[in-house]
C-alpha cells in the first residue's frame, strides 16, 4: 500500500538557562488540562535532525554507537535513526502553567519538534511477567 | 512554523484465528534484529480510523469513555483522538520469525497501521521517583 500519514509539530522542546520545558503551540493549550495529575509524562518527539531519506534507509546500527555493542536492527534500539523518526522519552512533570509544560530532563537538541504528550501510567500495572532484555542493555 | 512530517506504516496488525501478529513490510525486516533478545516491545501505530480534521481538533475528552471521568485534555490521557494519531501499546514478544512479530495482544484492530517498534526496557531504571496518577486511572 503506498499510504502515509501526516504529523504536526504540536510544540517544541526548549533548554534556556539550565531550564527544560516543553512549550506547547497556544492552539493546544487547552489539551493538557488534567496533565498536572500526573507526576510523570511520555513525550514523543522527532528527530528532526535525521530527516533525510538515507538516514530514514539504516536497518542496523551499534547500539548506544558503541563499536562492541552487537549490529543491531533498529526496531531492537531507540536509535535516532530509524524509519519513522519517532523519540520517545518518559519524563518528570515539574509542573504546567498554561501551555508550558517544565520537565526535568530529555535527551533532545533545543528546538526539537514535539509530536504527542501522553499521561504515564506506571508499566507495573501493564507488565505482570518478568521482563527480559540482551546484554547490551 | 509551517512544518510537517511524513510518517510510513512500516507494517500492519494482523488478528486472525486467534493469534495476533505484526506484519513488517520485507523491506524493513533486517531492522528486527536482534528484537527476539527482548521479552516486550513498544509497538507504536496510527489510530487510521480517526484520521479526520475534526477528529485531530478534538483537545479534551471523558477518558475511556466514561462520563463520569472529569473532562481532560487529550495529553494528559492515550485517547484515541488527538492531533498527532499515535497509539502506543506494550506487548510481550512471543517471537520473531522473519518479518513477523507474534505477540500476546494489542488493543488495535486488525490492519491497523504501525509505524514504530522499540525495545522495551523496563522503566524502573529510568523512573525512579515515586510516580503519581489522577484517580480516574
Amino acid at each position: 500500500m503506498n499510504t502515509s500519514f501526516n504529523i504536526v509539530p504540536i510544540g517544541y522542546v526548549l533548554k534556556k538557562n539550565e531550564s527544560t520545558r516543553i512549550e506547547i503551540d497556544h492552539e493546544y493549550t487547552e489539551a493538557l488540562e488534567g496533565l498536572n495529575g500526573f507526576s510523570h509524562i511520555i513525550v514523543l518527539y522527532w528527530f528532526d535532525k535525521n530527516d533525510t531519506q538515507g538516514k530514514r534507509n539504516i536497518r542496523k546500527v551499534h547500539p548506544r554507537k558503541n563499536p562492541s555493542n552487537p549490529l543491531t536492527g533498529v526496531f531492537a534500539t531507540h536509535s535516532p535513526v530509524r524509519p519513522n523518526l519517532i523519540a520517545l522519552s518518559y519524563c518528570k512533570n515539574l509542573g504546567v502553567e498554561k501551555n508550558i509544560i517544565h520537565i526535568d530532563e530529555i535527551d533532545a537538541y533545543d528546538n526539537t519538534p514535539v509530536i504527542d504528550i501522553k499521561a504515564y501510567i506506571p508499566m507495573d500495572k501493564l507488565i505482570k511477567e518478568d521482563v527480559t532484555v540482551p546484554d547490551w542493555v
